[in-house]
């Protein structure tokens, strides 16, 4: 186990506390589960030991659910994921913070964050990203969220490109079959292994633009007044949340086809979601602009 | 288009009209919408035209939603997905009937059925079969379910093996992440391409045997009281069949990777589902006796 693997997993824990405090202190009425596990070596999955701590919020008045997850794992890749993966050798350590927040009210949007250090034998690299899913488009919150995520790259130019992350977010979360991007994009990148030091660095800085981030925005919408029509258009778009994590997310499927820890890939599904056929938002109507919005991303800043 | 693909789909067809007037008779509070679709040629998808008519149903006192289905469509496979059938060429058509019905009363349980004639250059066959999915176990209703698919089978010898086609489902219905089935099975078979018109007699046997089996469970159990606490179970263990058809059901997938029409597809996810992280019965309940059952499967007949 690297040094630097060590102290990315012990930046992840540092930041894991600290985002549950603040999303914590931010409700107000509900505080998250503390769930501390540990896995023991066995040969049912890949993953073959390791620990974690799952912090999850249910039923909050401004997070319905929320999971902010900690791992620190190691196990053998399959043979078919090993050949996708930089370095040698089959076997792998991981450690991660991964985060998605489902707020109660429509016009506040749903948030995902992950960061994770990754290595096999001799060669090890970091990944993760901020993207954020509205179900209302409010312009100058999607242009908050890119400034700050790209202000966090602009301070590290050497090892981050605002553009290219951008690019990768709005390339990595769309759905094919729907023909839309999942929300208003952020920043996905993966497998940054030049200039270790400085990585970290930027890992760190991107890591804590999370709240930076988010939580002006919670801030400005919490307290917007909806009705049951938007409740409906809310749990109908997070199906489309569910359809991008259980199809085509990475993270999930590997974890879920691995012997991954079920309620920890999991926690990223939301406590209430419907499926409609065929239901779709009048023209002209605040819903069918956010329907325009993720059929054609934008530049933000 | 050879005669015997004809004579499926319009077998098919008539069975979506009977069973979707028995279901509306059943309910009596709502109607199918019935939503006629062609599809013309185009290179977007590999599902290059057809027609079909989905049938659906949301808010009914008795079912909450339930979608019927047919389809007739030819398109070309991809070479990877050609690979994994029989026949020659990539050229195919395919027309089915699929069924599911997610009742409103945790009591009634969920049913899928599908019921399916493809062709391959000159290589044809059917497939199918019909499963349930309980929220409550009655040990009477899945007996009765597999006494009338096992009777449907044994008027058919030389072409259909209840126990081999209940095993099949057994197999395929399986949750490996959960290390649960997805309810108490049923049958499923595929390839049936030895002596047709025999399996085809079989196929629309099996077909008519869907409300014979659904019908007399749903009228046993729709108004068998229930409270908040059974339905909070309803939706979560609902959670469970989304996660089937997202992450393993090969016909969700491949037709959501192939251009497949999209709403059709997703009819068979619920109206309202929930995910709640690491939420278990108590030992004893009804509720960790369904759990025990889906964690073994039995030989009901």
């Amino acid at each position: 186990m690297s040094a630097l693997f060590d102290r990315a997993a012990a930046a992840f824990e540092a930041e894991q506390l600290r985002i549950v405090e603040a999303l914590e202190a931010l409700d107000g009425s509900a505080t998250f589960l503390r769930d501390e596990w540990t896995r023991t070596p066995s040969d049912e999955g890949l993953i073959l030991g390791g620990r974690g701590r799952s912090c999850v919020l249910e039923g909050g008045d401004v997070f319905e659910k929320a999971g902010v997850n900690l791992s620190v794992v190691h196990g053998q890749f399959s043979e078919e994921f090993a050949r996708t993966m930089p370095g040698d050798g089959r076997a792998f350590q991981a450690t991660g913070i991964s985060i998605v927040i489902h707020p109660r009210n429509p016009h506040v949007p749903t948030v995902h964050m992950n960061h994770r250090r990754l290595s096999r034998g001799a060669t090890g690299w970091f990944g993760g990203g901020m993207d954020m899913t509205p179900y209302y488009l409010y312009e100058e919150d999607a242009v908050h969220l890119h400034s700050v995520l790209r202000d966090a790259c602009d301070r590290h130019p050497e090892v981050a490109d605002y553009r290219t992350f951008k690019q990768q977010c709005d390339a990595y979360f769309y759905l094919p079959h729907r023909e839309e991007a999942r929300g208003v994009g952020g920043t996905f990148f993966d497998h940054l292994s030049d200039d270790p030091e400085r990585t970290f660095a930027f890992i760190e800085d991107s890591c804590g633009a999370f709240l930076d981030a988010y939580l002006p925005i919670v801030e400005r919408r919490m307290h917007t007044p909806y009705g049951e029509a938007q409740r409906a258009w809310q749990l109908q778009r997070r199906g489309r949340y569910v359809e991008f994590n259980l199809v085509y997310d990475r993270g999930t499927t590997f974890g879920l086809k691995t012997g991954g820890r079920v309620e920890s890939i999991l926690m990223s599904l939301p406590n209430a979601v419907a499926w409609h056929y065929d239901r779709w938002p009048e023209p002209g109507t605040p819903e069918a602009e956010l329907l325009d919005c993720v059929r054609a991303p934008r530049d933000w800043v």
